[in-house]
């Protein structure tokens, strides 16, 4: 999977990172992960949830996984930070 | 599984929703069921994630689901939110 199919949910309205992620599958990607950190993260779901019931209704979500990453701060500290995937797959891809 | 494994993470800060799954686990339940809708969503990530780090080591996520809920409004409209439930499980408790 090449980094194209991936989409970073970030400060942007949803309605943004549907349309990407839309693109995406309408270019002909199978697989699309949604990534995002903190409090995008309620906004990465919404996003999968979107896309999937409005726009491509045969994508299902393969998988989600969380964890934590460490960013470094404007002063320096060091901040740990939850994360979310979320792998939306079109299902006539799926064996 | 009952409902007193269940923890919904809403708008008070995430130590009280860590606190209140890690006292499930203290007391014996092999799996606690995380729940948030809208929002609060990342706060549950960042609660199972600290959950698992420093508190319950050998809990491991087992699930997340996320979908779309409908609430009604104050003026009686119906509206979507998305949801999502994280399932931590003891390790030693899985086969």
């Amino acid at each position: 999977m090449s980094d194209e199919n991936i989409v970073f949910v970030g400060t942007k309205p949803a309605s943004s990172y549907v349309l990407a992620v839309t693109s995406q599958f309408e270019e002909g990607s199978s697989m699309v992960v949604i990534k995002a950190r903190g409090k995008a993260i309620s906004k990465a779901v919404d996003v999968a949830e979107i896309v999937r019931r409005r726009y491509v209704k045969d994508a299902e979500v393969a998988d989600i996984t969380i964890g934590t990453e460490e960013v470094t701060s404007e002063d320096g500290r060091t901040l740990r930070v939850s994360s979310m995937s979320i792998v939306l797959a079109r299902q006539d891809d799926r064996t």
